[in-house]
């Protein structure tokens, strides 16, 4: 076991800079960004109403109570929106038919860019009156092709709507428009003192609007939570362009039923969310980070515990990474290296602390890492002493999916399990898999998600045989979701009962008619298309 | 302006005993509480079924369509059940019959008490049948008339299902039957070094499954936020006896609509949670406890802000009680003392922190507390020194309710207001009281909910004008809650339109008859009447 080498040299930088060094890995560059996916839709010669999604996937008909854009269509939009927001031009659309990943991609003829909620709620109203299908668009960052249209849907994209409408600086609570970029919130907020409860590697892209409507997780779960916690209020246009104004800006409202959060994670197939309002923490002035070595998954597990009762108050961040993971990185990232360069560990992890006394995060911090050496836990480990080392540190991390597009085809789960149970799914994909690919398993610790990587040469149906139903029925065996953090969106829809009872999915179904009776936002996604695809127009 | 009359003693007991010592002064003995309600009903001389509560409230007819129990019913419970868990007895009738305050009382003859998810399901099955109301039961304990009977409804006590299932000791997660009494899970969790991420007056006598239908905030929400957040499953049983099976233990899921949201909340009125899934936070060992002394309300918000900014990482609760709160606590309750007893304050302050490292804690709320002195924000202040230190200054706060009871008729509101507004709402009732009623608030400043009371001799219909409905007015031109904790329940079911737009009010009325179409669960209850009482059996 090596020496530890903490330098006694710590993080001497504001939280500002920390949080801003991770890298836009996934800013979404849609120029730059290689073309790939094993589940690429294949276009039906005959028409575009009958698509393929992966040779596993069942194919998906348009729904024919669906109307399809006429003339009459385009003249009340521009009427109601002004000639520039709405987008027939073809480069335009091409993009906004596709999604990050290249993997789904629609044939929309139309792109709305509504200003005001009162524009969104008269397009609905339109849409629904003449059965037209609406797909809301964030930033388009999402991984499960909830955000592209599947035919030709008008994609109604929010991005107009980037108001930053007031923030409450006694409480921190934050109120915007849904189109507002992350990244923007975020820096806004740090010239005021308070952070955003998440973060997320697409926050250079990706809306709030967005990470509100897909449930956004992200590195920052394990200290403030999830959005269904820290989203207050929210505004949100019905189907029938009714403006449901849940838009609080109280931490406590027990008055009815909570409605808002059918619209958090429903990835816009109940209504689409037009303002938001969060509570957003205090910004505390210190962050150290630390990459540390363990050698088997029960020691990262035990690590875990003993850093949420000793670092319980300052532990911001707790992620981890397999040996797999972290040669495929130094093998297919350009300047990155091991920060433990003198052996190749079994594991990683990555421990952030925020907190609001410097020297004394860092003595507590320090006293953990010792004492966890001490007890074996942890085998070699180093912290970050400034902002570039820091970076360093996480762009191992958050290089992860950019390594696995590098390197060839890749098969991508987003799985929550038990955090004892987790790794028994790595080792047995490993042995199910055998020399026909390389199994890449990394992910948030802290809150027991797993991102299950399958890298191959190329696409084969017979490696995704071996695979699937395979992840799905082993995640489902062992209670946990299919869909950690990603949505459903259409790649998963029919897939929900992994994760759903019959009876739970059946409401959710009840649930969608009743405040979508014709089916017409964002269809063929969440949910099965059995229940989401009525004719009822 | 005192010196700070710190003594360098801190609090050296685990959190533990700090946590224990909270007095169950809301533990809800029926023998002792004494019969008071400014709102109470006064039976119908014809007949049961049109009952008046309050003179400003409209009157509440029985629901037509419901029919009443005979002896078949009787006859099948007692198959399904068992003899013993159909309840008859008069005096057990009657304390169920009626909630703590003895403000609302029921006419059920018949009170169910199942043991496992199944009877609940057959009970609801057969009941939506035979068109027979239920109020589900919990501790009751409840202050807005939720959990007793309007008429003749069946009580389904929940107590008898409190088995604990499972504590994952890697995560934290808890998984119980609704039955479980909060102060037994406490308990249970401390064994195991976790602690429950709410706290409760009522926790000798409140239930898991009632604390998540009716969303209970309490003492720790500063730290831990709304159960929204630390819920992680449910399992709830539907009018018609469906099991909606969401006991998920994961704290990441994004695989379709997150309906257990919708229990929450709902007070019952949408399913009956039987089980319950929570993130327990790990328990940590250094509690300490300040009760301060702020000359004006701009100086307790700023040292919300401050502490949020510098305890940020270890506080749990920020507690506030205006002088009129403290004189009624000295002249109400026996064995109380000012801790600060030189001179009357204006303001008094509670912080409490709890985290890992004691001499840490201690040094950090120390220098706080000096630099907030210093900055004048503060004018005196004491620090717990010891656990029965720790408890005389909790029992002031929260032997306010039992020391308002004392004082003769009290008209309480629970309130959410933004925080640089709460107290502007006290001063406005003090001018519009007058001499005729004491105004007295306290509550939890930092989650922005006021607890006002209006102190009078007796109850007068006179002073009831005075303040109603000018608190609710006021509480919705300010965007508050008329309900921060305590519910809408019968009192406030007609007024959730001072909250929520009608739109919002609308969609709650629809989803209410999609889960309960016939409306047995719970009626009368949270929607406005109109929307609540629809006749379908």
């Amino acid at each position: 076991m090596e020496k530890w080498r903490m330098t006694h040299r710590f993080i001497r930088h504001s939280s500002k800079l920390l949080f801003d060094r991770r890298s836009n890995l996934n800013s979404h560059n849609y120029v730059t960004a290689p073309g790939f996916g094993f589940q690429r839709y294949s276009r039906c010669e005959e028409c575009n109403f009958r698509r393929f999604f992966g040779s596993a996937a069942a194919a998906i008909e348009r729904n024919t109570s669906f109307s399809t854009l006429n003339s009459d269509d385009l003249s009340y939009f521009k009427e109601l929106l002004g000639e520039k927001s709405v987008v027939e031009d073809e480069d335009v659309l091409l993009t906004a038919n596709t999604d990050w990943m290249r993997k789904y991609n629609g044939t929309s003829k139309l792109l709305l860019q509504p200003k005001t909620t009162h524009e969104v709620s008269q397009i609905l109203k339109y849409c629904n009156s003449r059965c037209l299908p609406v797909v809301p668009q964030g930033g388009n960052t999402g991984l499960v092709g909830g955000s592209v249209p599947v035919f030709d849907e008008v994609i109604i994209n929010m991005g107009s709507m980037n108001n930053i409408i007031s923030l409450d600086k006694v409480s921190g609570i934050l109120v915007c428009e849904a189109g507002c970029i992350l990244e923007n919130l975020i820096s806004f907020l740090d010239n005021h003192g308070f952070i955003m409860p998440l973060d997320l590697g697409a926050k250079g892209s990706c809306q709030i609007g967005g990470n509100v409507s897909t449930n956004a997780g992200g590195l920052r779960l394990v200290r403030y939570g999830s959005l269904h916690g820290t989203v207050l209020g929210l505004e949100a246009v019905l189907a029938n362009g009714d403006v449901i104004d849940m838009l609080g800006t109280l931490r406590k409202d027990n008055t009815g039923y909570d409605l808002k959060h059918l619209f958090i994670g429903s990835e816009g197939s109940l209504g689409i969310v037009t303002k938001v309002s969060i509570l957003t923490p205090t910004k505390l002035s210190s962050v150290n980070l630390a990459f540390l070595a363990c050698e088997d998954y029960f020691s990262c597990q035990k690590l875990l515990v003993e850093a949420k009762r000793r670092l319980g108050d300052i532990l911001s961040a707790f992620e981890f990474l397999d040996n797999q993971s972290m040669d495929l990185v130094l093998n297919h990232l350009e300047g990155v290296r091991n920060p433990l360069p003198s052996s190749m560990h079994n594991f990683y992890v990555l421990i952030e602390t925020t907190g609001s006394d410097e020297s004394y995060d860092k003595e507590k911090l320090e006293a953990f890492l010792l004492s966890s050496m001490e007890g074996g836990l942890i085998s070699d480990g180093v912290l970050a002493q400034d902002i570039n080392q820091a970076s360093s540190f996480w762009r191992i991390r958050e290089g992860l999916p950019e390594a696995l597009m590098k390197a060839g085809a890749v098969y991508k789960y987003d799985l929550s399990i038990p955090v004892e149970k987790m790794y028994d799914l790595v080792d047995e994909m490993r042995i199910r898999m055998g020399q026909t690919a390389r199994v890449i398993a990394y992910g948030h610790l802290g809150d027991g998600n797993l991102h299950l990587n399958i890298s191959a040469p190329q696409y084969d149906d017979t490696i995704l045989a071996q695979i699937e139903p395979y992840v799905y029925e082993w995640t489902s065996e062992h209670k946990g979701s299919i869909s950690a953090e990603h949505g459903l969106g259409l790649m998963k829809a029919n897939k929900i009962f992994y994760s759903k009872s019959p009876v739970t999915v059946q409401v959710m179904g009840s649930i969608k008619k009743l405040l979508d009776p014709n089916g017409i936002l964002n269809p063929y996604k969440v949910l099965p298309q059995s229940l989401s695809s009525y004719h009822c127009c």
